[in-house]
């Protein structure tokens, strides 16, 4: 393969590294200046890079509380830096998801992206030009139903502001927050959680399945795709909520001491956070060990490609699952919803989730040997981070540097990781000619 | 499909699990007799299936110390319920894996099992004579050379019985020890560290592979069984032993102290002994987070087929490695040593794995409920039973009653299970005439 030298012959994957490389530094320089945190001082620069990868990475691990160490500055930096990061992953994504409605292979598409002039440049600028305006208005329908619902506990210039602020952190799943303890002061609260939630949910679904839903089919002719978004969504969510109400019903630094209605409310946001919003309307260091480990594998699964969630996604665990039950039932064909899935989807699918693996169980391995916390808090913040969920049972604020690093290049490898990943795979692919022989192991 | 109601007519698996059901039992009833405890009121009865379960399973957990607990009459009904367990599993998986060799189809070999008078019952009983030959003879070196070890220690009486004991629980993988603090006498000790280690690795390593092995055939001309299983467990115990030497060295409670020579000892047995021994010569509880983690990856990955050791196998590791190592490099086929894997191979080796992690983490999940004992234990302790390993750091004698049984299913599962589902996988099989179009999805 020859190399390729000039910036216009970057690809798709080295393309989004980079801005998402710049973006961050940007935002982490402006962080630095004293305009933005309320002591007038500036945030060191190792802590701004963090605040600035876990914003544009949308993954909302926090070492300052946004809501006091920031000025409005820092605060609409952090805001601004969540859009663009957001809308960066919505856009490429989307994009390579419609691509793929096209039934062309990814190579094909891979060759397309290399040679932009010639592919319809007015479709993609159709399509970027849908997901921001679909973006800012649900946005926006969300900042204003919350607007409403603050103004009853705050001015009016405020709740503008706190309400526009936890729209775009909740549709982009980020799980920044401007109260200081999360969402913890609406636990029952039923609008808050609705809307929150409802944009949570939009947010990690994915463009393409939110436009196959608007355009009004039914459900037996969309994309298998879109079905299986769908249905491995419901699932999650109705199986978490269940567990979670199941697991925390008795524990009284969460819902114990709540109204059976509101700990099934409390239950459902618990589902649904890690899907993967990072905003937390109980303590999240409080719940049970049981309920922590349960939400560290929601969180590696993650929300749907083209989406500003991050896991494995949806889709990759629907496929393995597919797996599993096709066997168990003898088939030899991997069957969803009346498709087959080939062998491809099913060996991209295993990498991305065995790359995941690596890294998290990587990750999770240095921490115990740099951190003092126990490894259960540990583990769950490599996942929160390699999913970018931002959920944290309290130990980022005391990671030492070399875990901040650690957990900034994980941010980062988990905003970018998968979707370059899934690029690469079909990449970096060889002539090869050569077609060994078959030949059986015994597994198991 | 029709049912099967007379016992001719019963699967490999049914009879596998229905076999070790009857050795448990019959030797649970054994340990509640008087003459089985020291204190002369024999075990309770949950305690006795405990046991029982542990040893036929060839896993090693146990509730009370075998050294002190059981009369010498105890003890042999363990040892024997060890080599009953070891035999059957070997034997099995052995049949199944050299008929693999005849590169006819699990179906087939299904088919064949199911109607043995039709089969070569002769070569039946050959391969099983071999087996047991093979057993004897390994185990009775180690036996001699571990008596003549423990002669500088103990009377010569007393050296025959520990020779025989170790001996057989090394290499079927067992983990019983009756020295009542496992191997911690011998953290250094050449001669035991190399017989134990070798009886583990021969154990865990598979009939099939020992004799091709033995047939003195070059590397190259092995089956992809044997080369993928040679290479995987070379590479596990490589990487092993350099994470844990690494992992441990300053850690006084384990490794930290000993001199250069004996903390590499000491590594290599830390590496071997998750494959899935469970003897230990330094204490697990006292192991850091990061190498307990690390151990219970091993552990899950565990022993080869045809072996007595548990886990998912290294060959289901080995093939899923393949996948990604494929897909990194741009190949269209899953290949290892210049063979190919089929898809069937990948979906057996994928649907193992992810029936593993459903049990483990939900065996992990209950235990986080029933349990006292913190997160990091219980995991390990669940995928210690699952992977028939038996090491713990420390929780099984305490735990619940609720705890015991689930630790008992959890050994039992992992004992039969991999084998029953590589079977069942094949077994159940429907005529699926209709072949689904194909349809694409974005993962990762
Ligand atoms: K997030
Ligand atoms: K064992």
């Amino acid at each position: 393969m020859k190399r390729r030298l000039s910036i216009h012959n970057l690809t798709p994957a080295q393309v989004l590294s980079l801005g998402y490389l710049v973006v961050i530094l940007l935002g982490a320089i402006l962080l630095t200046l004293p305009i933005a945190t309320t002591n007038g001082e500036g945030m060191n620069f190792l802590d701004s890079v963090f605040t600035a990868t876990s914003a544009t990475a949308v993954t909302g691990l926090i070492v300052e509380n946004t809501s006091t160490f920031f000025t409005v500055f820092g605060q609409v930096v952090i805001l601004c830096l969540i859009q663009i990061g957001g809308l960066g992953i919505m856009c490429m994504s989307t994009l390579f998801a419609l691509l793929l409605g096209k039934k062309i292979t990814l190579r094909e598409r891979l060759i397309i992206q290399q040679d932009l002039d010639q592919f319809e440049l007015s479709g993609i600028i159709r399509i970027v030009k849908y997901v921001i305006g679909v973006t800012f208005a649900i946005e926006g329908i969300g900042a204003f139903i919350l607007f409403i619902r603050f103004l009853f506990d705050m001015p009016a210039g405020k709740a503008l502001y706190f309400g526009i602020f936890h729209s775009i952190s909740a549709f982009n799943n980020a799980g920044f927050d401007i109260f200081g303890n999360s969402l913890e002061n609406f636990t029952g609260d039923i609008i808050v959680n609705l809307v929150i939630t409802s944009l949570i949910v939009l947010g990690g679904i994915g463009f393409a399945v939110i436009a196959e839903v608007y355009s009004g089919k039914r459900f037996k002719n969309f994309s298998l795709q879109t079905k299986l978004v769908l249905s491995v969504t419901a699932i999650l969510l109705i199986v978490g909520t269940i567990i979670s109400f199941i697991l925390e019903y008795s524990n009284p630094a969460t819902i114990g001491n709540l109204p059976l209605g509101e700990k099934v409310i409390a239950s459902y946001f618990l589902s649904v956070t890690p899907r993967t919003a990072g905003f937390n309307t109980v303590p999240t260091g409080a719940l049970r060990s049981s309920t922590i480990f349960f939400t560290i594998i929601l969180m590696f699964i993650g929300a749907s490609p083209g989406s500003t969630g991050g896991g494995v996604k949806t889709t990759t665990f629907g496929a393995l699952a597919a797996v599993l039950y096709s066997r168990a039932t003898g088939r030899d064909d991997i069957e969803l919803f009346k498709r087959r899935l080939g062998k491809e989807t099913i060996y991209n699918a295993l990498s991305i989730v065995l790359i995941a693996l690596l890294l998290v169980v990587t990750v999770t391995m240095i921490l115990t040997i740099t951190e003092e916390a126990e490894f259960l808090d540990l583990f769950f913040e490599a996942v929160s981070a390699f999913g970018t969920v931002g959920l944290s049972t309290g130990v980022t604020g005391s990671l030492s540097i070399i875990g901040r690093i650690v957990i900034i290049l994980t941010m980062f490898a988990g905003r970018v990781g998968p979707l370059t990943i899934a690029l690469a795979i079909g990449e970096r692919k060889d002539k090869v000619n050569i077609r060994y022989p078959k030949e059986k192991i015994l597994v198991g």
